[in-house]
């Protein structure tokens, strides 16, 4: 196909096209002419990753290069691939990653003993692992008591949520496929999946409270600030 | 206490304070002398709900007016309560409420067919809708085949752990601390349960790709670029 038809199949940006085959992040297409070239399926399916990264995950052009090499060197299997795509480590390797050592320890009591509890194997560069640390420092620090063991409840039914995730990605063969739905259904769903909470908090307040009144109030909602 | 003692136990300075009490926020302590004053327990709290309203919950210094007016006025029960911490309706009341009927419209369809699945009660109000009708229509627009039905089992593990936040707020009886309590809750832990989900992501992601290798690749992580 012509660049015009690879734009339109991919979504991507003749102009952005270009500017990624310059950075060579897009391997050339098959010359036809002086100024054109022919381009396969191998292209739209690598577009559509790249875009994934860089538009969805927001990767610069430079990570996503990265990313795209360590895919395309066909060895990788389903476990490094979502390692690569979620940023667990870098795409320049575990060797060449130095953790600060001050980082890891001020992580290591409280999510070391939520993945122990758990059974979860997970490398020290996720980055998740700092999330956690600093949510529980956050509570703490205005007042409420919240430590590790509360999270339990929510990791096993995030445990499940993975479960979820993973059986989504099944399904393509094709490494660059496979990553792309795995950014896409990952990052995109983050939004949703907190609005789900919300709603369902509303559903289940309404079983618990409004249904059963708790007698200082009508049923109906009475109108504030009269 | 003295106003130097209310910041120090509210964690917010005394200018702040100060600022709150012009505005109203705050009702007046009673007064000891011509520029002093006392305050009480009810202040602290109420201060620590100004705090997560406005600092955490992201609302002006008018809404949270709104927000504590409504709540300060005595009779409102838990389902009112976290309706108007959460923003699932205005302060204002739901009377003075216009929905766009356009907007309505747009979420009908696949948010109103998911709702009815998972037999939940929400109103029209809650901004979380429009977050679910968003998210299906950007994953479709990337060319992702993703239906409300494919929300289900996630909406399913949503609604248990709505059940977790709300079994945490049943301890506080004051209405302000239960305010406070939903709002650090629910906003605070947002990213944390994201974290545990790329976390669990990873481990599963051992227990189903890399303990069993899919003969591609060695049990060790390959270094990629080289």
């Amino acid at each position: 196909m012509r660049i015009s038809e690879l734009s339109r199949r991919s979504g991507v940006a003749t102009a952005t096209i270009k500017y990624y085959l310059r950075e060579g992040l897009l391997p050339p297409g098959r010359p036809t002419a002086a100024t054109q070239a022919e381009y396969g399926e191998s292209h739209v399916r690598r577009l559509r990753l790249i875009r994934a990264l860089i538009g969805v995950r927001g990767l610069t052009v430079s990570a996503a290069k990265d990313v795209l090499d360590a895919i395309s060197e066909g060895e990788t299997d389903t476990h490094e691939l979502l390692g690569l795509v979620f940023g667990v480590w870098p795409a320049s390797g575990p060797a060449k990653e130095t953790a600060p050592a001050s980082q890891a320890a001020a992580d290591s009591t409280e999510v070391s003993a939520l993945l122990a509890e758990m059974g979860w194997t997970v490398t020290e560069h996720n980055p998740a692992r700092q999330v956690i640390t600093q949510t529980l420092s956050t509570l703490n620090s205005l007042g409420m008591e919240y430590d590790w063991r509360s999270l339990i409840p929510y990791a096993q039914l995030a445990e499940r949520t993975a479960a979820l995730d993973l059986d989504q990605l099944q399904d393509p063969d094709d490494p660059l496929e496979k990553a792309e739905r795995a950014v896409l259904l990952t990052f995109l769903l983050e939004p949703a999946l907190l609005a789900l909470r919300r709603l369902a908090q509303e559903a289940e307040s309404t079983v618990r409270y409004r249904d059963r009144p708790e007698g200082r109030s009508s049923r109906r909602r009475r109108a504030p600030g009269r």
